[in-house]
């Protein structure tokens, strides 16, 4: 599983308040502490506050900011075609793209980028009609983010389908969708995709939130996931996940894999 | 998902001492508190301890106390075609038989005796030469259940297939076989068979039992688990259960929903 730290992002206050002030301290404080608890990629937003002129330094900056923090590649999240080069431009290592979604229009300006700079890109199950009801739905937007990747050359390990996960006490009907998609997305391409969840969504307004992550990361691993952007600092997700790479013999077992996970 | 309380076996030292001197407060105790907790069946074992020519009265004993103490129906554990019919005779309501395996002598002993009683049955996907080591061998034992279940003219909804969970310590590669299992044995029947674990096996021996018994249920139920057999008693086992059930869409979700389901 790869892990990547979901804290530096603008709906975060103390983020929101850092890019306001160009203050560097609270990036550079949770790219360690998310590097720390065992991120492999920090997702780097602005959130939704910062006007789309601005974005574009503002990324570079939040990319340098914590790159000079912690060695770590970064997840860069905008739909900002301008921002996102400017932050890929800078950005050391291997990037991962957050992200295209299926309208054409945007796979034509992203998947490029992803050419250009060697990066990894998640491509997300939705188009410009939204995001689909079911599974069948969302396999034909990931075959379509899969057919334009690989006719740009894109290596199937560098493409993440992120199938969409809504938050279950609204859209409680699409969890199990999800499921089911990433079980299937495995069946499209030989290699196949890769695929990423932004699993916090799942519990977005709900009470027991981390037992909801949790619980869900769960099952969705199971399915065969193998990326998630989530809260790193949640002891108890890590420990789920632990235990779930034991439970499907990605670990060997042994008494202190906790801890053993922990470790790395 | 159907929960049959463990707790009233004579693996535990308590009841094993309750046996021995037909004490029946501790199996009126545990029967009690596993109906309070949630169980919907009562797992009834007398353990290894016991003799053969003592287990029908045995047997007969525990089933008439636990049920005296509270309403629930009973799974009868024990390989003991005597001790079987014995527990059946006295049985209120419709119990589990726990259990055949796919060797052809035992499943003729005790599908007659799941017609006979009109009870529900365990067939577990082993036979004379151990447990299989992948999900297809499991698969074609529970073929053979199914076939011969069916030929007794047993209702599908009267079979749960067990296929078998090893200590993930030990066999750690069977815990996905085990999922895979799960998933594929609706297949095999329209309508299936249910399905059903003896989860705690998971975690014989091995530390953070709880953590690692919750996490593959999260996991089996995803798989389409229909029942299990565990301890209900583990607080952090049932709010797994309960947030499943939502993320699965099995139970509508609102806010206070590990409290909806602690008062089912």
């Amino acid at each position: 599983m790869i892990l990547i730290g979901e804290r530096i992002n603008g709906m975060f206050r103390d983020i929101r308040e850092a890019i306001e002030k160009r203050e560097p301290g609270p990036v550079a404080e949770w790219a360690k502490r998310q590097a720390q608890a065992g991120a492999h990629y920090l997702d780097i937003s602005t959130g939704p506050a910062v006007a789309a002129e601005e974005q574009p330094a503002i990324v570079e900056w939040l990319v340098r900011t914590a790159q000079e923090a912690v060695g770590l590649p970064c997840c860069l999240d905008t739909v900002n075609p301008g921002a996102m080069e400017a932050g890929l431009r800078v950005h050391q290592g291997k990037a991962i793209i957050n992200s295209t979604s299926a309208d054409q229009e945007r796979m034509d300006q992203f998947f490029p980028l992803a050419v250009r700079y060697g990066a990894a890109i998640i491509g997300l199950a939705m188009n410009e009609r939204g995001v689909p009801k079911d599974a069948g739905d969302r396999l034909t937007l990931a075959m379509e983010l899969v057919a334009n990747a690989d006719a740009h050359g894109i290596p199937m390990e560098d493409l993440f389908i992120d199938p969409l996960i809504l938050p279950v006490n609204v859209a409680q009907e699409h969890a199990i969708e999800v499921l089911e998609t990433i079980r299937q997305v495995k069946l499209l391409a030989s290699p196949p995709p890769r695929t990423v969840v932004g699993l916090s969504n799942i519990s977005q307004r709900a009470r027991e939130r981390s037992l909801i992550n949790r619980t869900y990361l769960v099952m969705a691993m199971a399915a065969g996931l193998d990326a998630a952007i989530l809260d790193v600092g949640d002891a108890a997700l890590l420990d789920a996940i632990a235990t779930a790479n034991i439970l499907l013999n990605r670990e060997v077992y042994c008494d202190s894999f906790l801890k053993t996970f922990q470790k790395r």
